[in-house]
């Protein structure tokens, strides 16, 4: 039980920290504000809980991790099984920190697309992102962590990869890469979240899973290059 | 004398560089600035004195310190008298400076909730964030400083992740998580702030303290994960 | 040929997000964000596909390796190639992405300098910017991998060099110190971009080669200091 | 002749990245990228030049070091030569690059205070900044590179530690605790930054001198704590 715990409580931290400034500060902070939550939210987990479980809190990376050979199917189901029930959590508690304040205006920090949505991108801009930035935030997830680099940097260098992936993508879908991170708001925001919420699922599992299988080709490892 | 000196002097950088940005130049460098100037603070002390006394520099982290079974309550009484000094001495030093200029408004940083404060939340949702806040700032406060996590790398997490505290959490309360922070400017505040104070040393506290039983029940321990 | 695949990997994302910042988010994080996104990116890759090619991604610090005798020339043409391929890829997946929205003006991330370019610098100062921030760029790259140097702090201190060299210069040239990084914008943007491109290959290759024949010399040697 | 090049390269590169930042791309990114350019500056130095020379890159520092035992005053002349030296070769630098603009304005990033400079805080708060911030930014760049602090970490909490002091005090001063950094500008700007530059040549000398008195004292050594 101790590893779904270190991913709920991580996921959950994510959700609440680069969600909640989203949606309390986002006005006052702006894309680089919530760009620097999410990674530095992902950061101090890393940290926090990566002895633990290793910190995922993402059900796409679990998934890539399973794709690259390091984790098995059964240990996986519980880890994903936690990271969404942390992500569902978060929403909850954001929302009633939130809604403590009169200029409270419902958001809740939901991936998108389209028309009225944040730069007005459309579904392939926004397939095409997730797929891409997912795939590359598996690259370093997977490199940060396999033989040669130095292992107590990886928590540093993943998350702010995870920032930059927000400096870029916000403006096209608010940024996923997780399909956690997704569901969690999109319960709370209803509508065409729940109705996008798919994309959200399907593109970050495909850049993940390719990147665990290009790391299990061998064709990224260290030891032989 | 060594441990309470170290502890006045990093509570001291604490709030005069953390909530000095807020009074000096909380208008040019607005809440992302604010928040990675408490976050910065806290990582170069927790190296510039993190070997000496380990760095607390927080009442409620010396009582989640406590709480986890890694720190006496005698150990912890001389800590948390040096940092409400150190955070009483550098309110009246920002004083000084702060006052040099005819723009001074007579801000100090003070913490609070409710109408006339930033983004005026009432008080459950100061004090469910104080709460949650804290509670995960600890949980990377213990982790990252426990077994399996590279104890190099604590400092900088621990930092990083106060950061994104404040970037959530500044139009909530002025984020406290550490009753010295808010004591210091509360004295030279008057008001509301002193008649607020009791939520910023209860909350914290209790957030602190929770995560300090989670880690002493063994739940997230690193070693049978 | 997996340190071209590492090098294609790694260039590819220091364009799609550096200049995809830029392009497609620049006007809401500014200056200070896209700085951030270009040496985050870097940091990244840094410790990603590190292990396996060391992570050049910019065929000036390869060149720089070169000449500081690190690698030979035979090493480095199929790091070159793969980088240039890299950015152009790149710079194809930005261009897929941004015209997705119905704001996309055709931005690509191209240097520049002179009328109509950001600041409107001259030529001179663009040509004097790039030796020398590419120089120093170089400095610390090979110091901070070299003998002496904490090796597994470099990815972070190369990357956290690139974003001061970014928050300076962008208002001068948009910051190259890197071939294949302004070669891949270019060939989408044409016209000025494709003029001035010749200043971004040899400016930065001048500044590194120099600063690799400096350590070559032995007068920047940590073993003799 | 090593350390004071490594000296010389490295004041040069923190006056030119820094003091440039402001000059050429201040009213872009305001203070926290002024800020940011600052320690970002010196953790690519620490981390490039610092198995040279240990990276002082500031006169009090140096003397600071003297003060705390760790450098005679006969290394530590040759050090000031050079680090002086590259400041006034940095302005030099960075007044090529910035006059290339027509919008060109003089700016050298002088230090100063009172009318008409930034906050136009008095001469009691310029020198009572510039003692304290340079006491603490000794204290931890002192406890960092001391007994029992990760080596590898001390450039980058030292580097964090100038971020957030500029975060504060570039409305106060622009910042000096550096009196190299002080010098070069003064010289390019005269008029009142020649007539204020006793106070940043004094004040961050005093600090530093007093932090490392402190050192010197044991008072905040690791060993016995």
């Amino acid at each position: 039980m101790k590893k779904p715990l270190a991913e709920f409580i991580g996921t959950f931290t994510l959700v609440l920290l680069g969600c909640g400034s989203a949606v309390i500060a986002g006005d006052a902070i702006g894309f680089t504000g919530i760009s620097f939550a999410f990674g530095l939210a992902l950061i101090g987990m890393a940290y926090g809980i990566g002895a633990v479980s290793g910190c995922h809190i993402n059900p796409a990376v679990s998934l890539g991790a399973v794709a690259a050979g390091r984790m098995t199917v059964g240990e996986a189901i519980p880890y994903i099984i936690a990271q969404i029930a942390g992500a569902i959590a978060a929403s909850a508690v954001l929302y009633i920190i939130a809604s403590g304040s009169a200029d409270f205006a419902g958001g809740t920090g939901a991936n998108g697309w389209g028309e009225g949505y944040l730069g007005e991108y459309n579904m392939t801009s926004a397939f095409v992102f997730e797929v891409v930035a997912t795939f590359l935030f598996m690259v370093v997830i997977l490199g940060a962590t396999g033989k040669g680099a130095p292992a107590a940097m990886a928590g540093l260098a993943i998350g702010l990869t995870l920032v930059v992936i927000h400096l870029v993508g916000i403006n096209v879908t608010g940024v996923s890469v997780n399909p956690a991170r997704s569901i969690g708001p999109a319960l709370f925001a209803g509508g065409s979240a729940i109705a996008q919420l798919w994309l959200f699922i399907v593109a970050p599992i495909i850049g993940a899973v390719a990147a665990g299988l290009l790391f299990k080709s061998g064709l990224l490892d260290a030891d032989d290059a």
